[in-house]
């Protein structure tokens, strides 16, 4: 292991810019909006594509329940129970599933996609996502940056609700419709809230025609028109 | 521009995993957290560590006031009133300085630095961070991860306070001295707020004796002792 010298450092005045990241990742990076029903396949399609983009040389990172709901937006029981943050903290950021707390729950995954997306890497995020107003801040978020816009491409999995409830993968249309049917209700997209579906999202995925592997080459096609991938 | 063809597509079950991207990026990732008083020069040696590591062909990137504080972690106003949020969310989410709302402030910031770090790059944080017991947290969340701990890296910027308060890049101390003079206090770190330093940091920089260059050489060479980077 060679000793590192101080006068082999050579640094310049100012940060880091995006034009020397993607010099060095070969990409300038982007976030890809995921968004549908339970139960639609947008994790699916969405660890397909990481995989298949990091298999073409492209660093990409995907943001979803397994490594959000857990960490950064974690409830109050989480926080309190397993990270021994003080009751007081936990208690006021923690989030649960009022209108307030699902608005900051997509309003925080926006940031930190937007985040990975300025560092260069492809941000894939993974969530029902049902508000229009909630992805547009998230879109908004993206187009208001100093240095330049960086890239944000909703991509509506548009799987009938009728699919998604018969895969029912995890059992909660099954859960919801029992809470609805004894009148308590528990806010579950597509049963008793609703999901607006995008306007004019970039891409639309159709899991009633299209396979995985289709909808993958879809997006890639995509990016590649963009020039945000190679060919 | 070659169309992709959904036949040439393949990806395997599972996600993807940090070998994988360890692979691509040829890195595995770290958290490198700052600490140290205001003006401490936190800011100068992440900044010229990031650049030395991406000349180095190392992806790093930089969470700091300037993209976190207007973003991630701004306040009620700056959500109301620039991003169109609901009043309700902006209110009850957005980080003041209350001793919950700091606590809350740096357990984000440790959330996105372990994401950044599990993607595969390192993840430098310029933040004050003065309490022990929210740096340990951060630290303990990276260690607590179910693919094996991810690298944590304290870096104590141990500038004496007068050499801060007499450098005050942004006139905050005047500020700060003034306000406990006007009998009215502002909670700022070494004045009327404590600032504790690390009990075990990983690297100690010492503003009064080391340059920026020595310093970037010392935290380069500790990466490299520990495999984390390129000789």
């Amino acid at each position: 292991m060679s000793e590192l010298n101080a006068t082999q450092i050579f640094y310049h005045e100012g940060t880091v810019t995006r034009d020397e990241r993607a010099k060095l990742l070969k990409q300038s990076g982007a976030t890809l909006w995921f968004t549908g029903l339970s139960g639609s396949g947008k994790s699916t399609i969405a660890v397909a594509l990481e995989q298949v983009l990091i298999a073409r040389g492209h660093a990409a990172y995907t943001l979803d329940g397994d490594n959000i709901r857990f960490g950064l937006n974690a409830g109050p029981k989480i926080l309190m129970d397993t990270r021994k943050y003080s009751e007081e903290s936990a208690k006021k950021f923690g989030l649960a599933f009022s209108a307030a707390d699902r608005e900051e729950n997509i309003r925080r995954i926006g940031e930190v996609s937007k985040l990975f997306a300025d560092s260069g890497l492809f941000a894939l995020t993974s969530f029902i996502s049902p508000y229009r107003k909630d992805r547009d801040a998230a879109r908004a978020i993206h187009a208001d940056n100093k240095a330049g816009a960086i890239p944000f491409i909703e991509v509506f999995v548009n799987t009938p609700i009728g699919t998604c409830e018969e895969r029912d993968p995890k059992g909660l249309y099954k859960q919801a419709r029992a809470a609805v049917a004894a009148g308590k209700g528990m806010g579950f997209t597509g049963v008793d809230d609703p999901y607006e579906p995008p306007l004019n999202p970039e891409l639309t995925f159709d899991a009633a025609t299209q396979t995985v592997q289709e909808g993958v080459a879809m997006i890639i096609n995509y990016l590649q028109s963009k020039g945000l991938v190679r060919s």
